[in-house]
């Protein structure tokens, strides 16, 4: 951390500045130049909160130098993080992992009609909405404990693991057979659910807020890892910007970003993404060359009677061909 | 609701989408023009899915013209939400209320001193948090329900009513004695929490989310209103831009716009917006010469040793002034 | 400036980026962690360029400190500085000015009548655009040189100063008469022109960019000022956000921010900012109390027949009652 | 184009609105429904301002149908935009081109071994900047005319066509051997120049401006398009965000867009999208993979000591490591 006095501060501000860090026991090094002063704290200084450093008299600005996460960053763990389903499927490192299915369970016959479907094209993963947070509360809301239901049937017949979402720790319980528990891009910074997340012994799928940054979002994995769960996997899914061509704006570069900074899995959501199917098969094969460790798309078989998100669904005709192209592009980057 | 067609639409898949809106019941008129076809949905469309009607064969564009929202909307009540506390204290129409505070409860000597210093300066609500939401794990994370004793403390003692932030549902049974509850930006969207607060007879202060747009704001607004709530109180506090030269970026319009749209009282929280106290003053002042019912505002007595948001706290003496130019600004604008 | 080196960063490839520096005259500090090393450039860097110093290997990050722009600095300059227009009339310290006018002069009828009606309610200066930057090239381009002269005609029957767009150097001889040369967003980066207009004798209105940082709208203007044109005026008009309710966003903190930082006038343009005629009243309010020395506000005598920008305009007897307002809102300010 | 009329519209204001677009010839179809009135204009309305209408008495809200690009669209011209360059060289439709080549040209004996190994590697254009917009007056401002015959040189020793970015149209007489004529972010809607390039008979090559929507950068193809130069080259470069851990946002899905919605070439610009040479890889095989008609790379011998853009410029080794694996995905892509 780096603070840079006001050319007007006093030098009692300063030397108070400096009992302050004293008393806290931080080190320092005082640089001093024409126009301002400079203290640069050095050692871990992860405890310090900006606001109160900002706060100091006579104090301009301060900067961060080092990451605030510690057990997300790969300055403390160079190796990626595999995870290991309990159906033996790995995310991580080469592995390349594929989540497909409906945004929302729907009934027995969608749920093993999808399942089936994108088994044979090469998912390893069903994802299936049962608790759906909708913008308007007149929306469907998802078939709840029921839709989990049909999840475990599917899984049953197929052998594919299920992901699905939680949207508060109290939901908790119902979510016994499901193997990974996504976090939804509104609550990537509910705290307390994260929390709970942090207690559990299942992989956590964590999609990026609309408006977070990489640093909130690694911060969000903190608090899981925290608080003793490992198993996190990363995901891009768009971002919120100025363009109203499309609903989100993939950020490409957030795989590359994200895998150089943290040794957790990295996946992206073409489907929520750009928000019309025609831009599914793009930004999938984007995606799995910038390196991703995988992918989460969304696939019904009747997309015009979905009751939830129809138009960024493609059909399992089409997962089959993407799956075809996927695999060939994966044997590309793999041959470096 | 209208829907475009693509160019290349067949007869037959235009039929079929109008056979579609027949079997839901919807009515609708057709408009025929060299390039395109249109369907012009008449009546409420509130309960038809945009994304299912954009994923319907031949659809090349789907837009919404009239407000998702109801209960919120002025349209369906055209008069001023006006909601009284306990104390007797309202909010809404010609009404103007303050809150003030410090961030974090920290202790009782602090919350006192507080409390009896911006209700010497004219403030009607004290501000405090006890469960806080930050962005890393290791940052304090607040006094929890000790916090909300020392503001009932300070509530019996001042009279003033009490604001504080809930997080989670669970947390409701500790809120008893608050006045306000208020939901965090982050949390704008946790829409199991805004089901729950539905429920509740106690006003609700819906901060607007980071990158929520007016529009969404309003629909977790009426999440909260479908429920049988119908005191709640929007707050702009700030959106997500590319702007870092300021933590984030008050968006002013938002108060005259949201009091055009609804009739819900709105404030601004110039605190948070603008993350450092000299901004305070000057975002205060605007927000209520633009038709703000009100502002909640961060007063620490010792912002540089405040456990969070000491940058952006104000002191007592400053408050104090600042409470005196609101109250001649506020004749200005009524004098109208 | 400050240089972090990566954690694997070798001795010599640390060695070899300090050589470089010494070779360029700069001292530096260096500051070795556990996890980290660090060189903090001593004295003025604004010659080195941060993408070079990025390049050099072993280098993890470059976090520059000082501010880059000096002429526009309020750190070379404490005094605000004040603009005299030909008629007399000052911009800046305690000098509020107001311009007004339409966004495109139509034909003398219309200059004339808006001119003596801005003028009455207390205008000091007449805005109007004779070359109009359009997004399509099959809209209104403006009256060029024609729409020059009937502001001049204005000009001299009504005593007030004028304003007007230019858009390209080779445009400067037909703006003799033209008292404020106007700087378009979309021209905000077109260094081209601003290196003409440092060469000029006459004050530029620079406007900020649609998505231009504090920075970078200062960067600009210190091309102007660099180039011996110390008559710059700042504008605020409003950024692109993700909110599409309003055209644009206007960042009403700027204007405190940018008078902190540069003793340069800075005004606000509430009528681009929303792009709806009923938000220029509590915007222009807004801005007043927020410390701005002036406005640009469009009037229009017949908004529903402008050709270009009519839904923004307000009309003659609107901005009479806004300046009234202004006025008493002046005096609070002031009082203080 | 459709008149959504405010609630409390009265009929004569609806009444003058009809009687308006009766005036304008335009022919329109009224709808009427509980709480509004809407008018839906049919035909061609690209002639009438949105912004006139929006000022229409009573009037709440005006919504665009059409695309206001015409020229630009595939509406208009279904068929891919294939442009030959004069060494034969073909861009758009099946076609794939590379352009690379330094920031800014340097020295001769720079750019000529840049080229040479470009070319080697595969590369059909050499780039290199001899005019340079830079944020600060106080950086390389490029070598002007001597840079573009450097360039030509450079051209006439390989073979290799040549682009160069232009800032100002007075600046054309210099470019009489450069064969593509590129558009900076910076100057995406500088209208003047656009114009000037539509009378021009050579290949532009147009950027998208940091804070354009896709919409805009087709209206600012329109313009050169309308000025009768047919050959416009698209370019995503990336976009502003909220983001600050990259340089900026590459907009990954604008090229399935763009290809969608114009029959123009779009090509990707990886070096500017992130900023970080180490982005540059997987930037282009995303943009590949996502069916852009070619890349623009920036290729430097030495970055460390490049005058500008160090940090983002890969190595001759980098490009032609690089290059192999863009042919291979080539393959997988044009297999389908």
């Amino acid at each position: 951390m780096i603070i840079k006095f006001k050319k007007s501060a006093t030098v009692e501000q300063i030397q108070a500045s400096k009992n302050w860090l004293i008393k806290k026991e931080i080190s320092f090094q005082e640089i001093d130049s024409d126009n301002y002063t400079l203290l640069l704290l050095i050692g871990d200084t992860s405890h310090i909160s900006i606001d109160t450093v900002q706060a100091l008299e006579g104090v301009a600005e301060v900067r961060v130098i080092q990451e605030q996460y510690k057990l997300a960053s790969r300055t403390f763990n160079q190796y990626d993080t595999i995870i290991t389903l309990d159906n033996g499927v790995k995310i991580g490192g080469e592995n390349f992992l594929v989540m497909a299915g409906p945004c929302s369970v729907e009934s027995e016959e969608q749920i093993m009609e999808i399942a089936k479907s994108v088994k044979k094209s090469g998912a390893n993963v069903l994802r299936g909405g049962a608790f759906k947070p909708r913008t308007s509360p007149y929306s469907f809301q998802g078939m709840g404990t029921d839709g989990l239901k049909l999840l475990e049937i599917a899984k049953k017949e197929t052998g594919l693991a299920i992901v699905s979402e939680i949207m508060e720790a109290s939901q908790l319980e119902y979510f016994e057979n499901v193997d990974i528990l996504q976090v939804g891009a509104r609550n990537m910074q509910n705290f307390e659910l994260l929390k709970e997340l942090g207690k559990v012994d299942k992989p956590v799928l964590l999609k990026r807020g609309l408006s977070a940054t990489y640093q909130e979002l690694l911060m969000s994995a903190e608090y899981i890892l925290a608080g003793g769960n490992k198993k996190v996997i990363l995901c891009e899914r768009g971002i919120r910007t100025f363009e109203t061509g499309t609903r989100n704006t993939l950020d490409i570069t957030a795989i590359p970003y994200l895998k150089m900074k943290s040794h957790l899995p990295v996946i992206a959501d073409p489907s929520h993404a750009a928000g019309l199917s025609q831009y599914v098969e793009p930004l999938s094969m984007a995606s799995t060359v910038s390196g991703a460790n995988g992918l989460i798309i969304e696939v019904h078989n009747d997309p015009k009677n979905a009751l939830s998100d129809g138009a960024q669904s493609i059909t399992p005709i089409q997962f089959d061909l993407l799956m075809k192209k996927i695999v060939k592009l994966r044997k590309v980057i793999l041959d470096d």
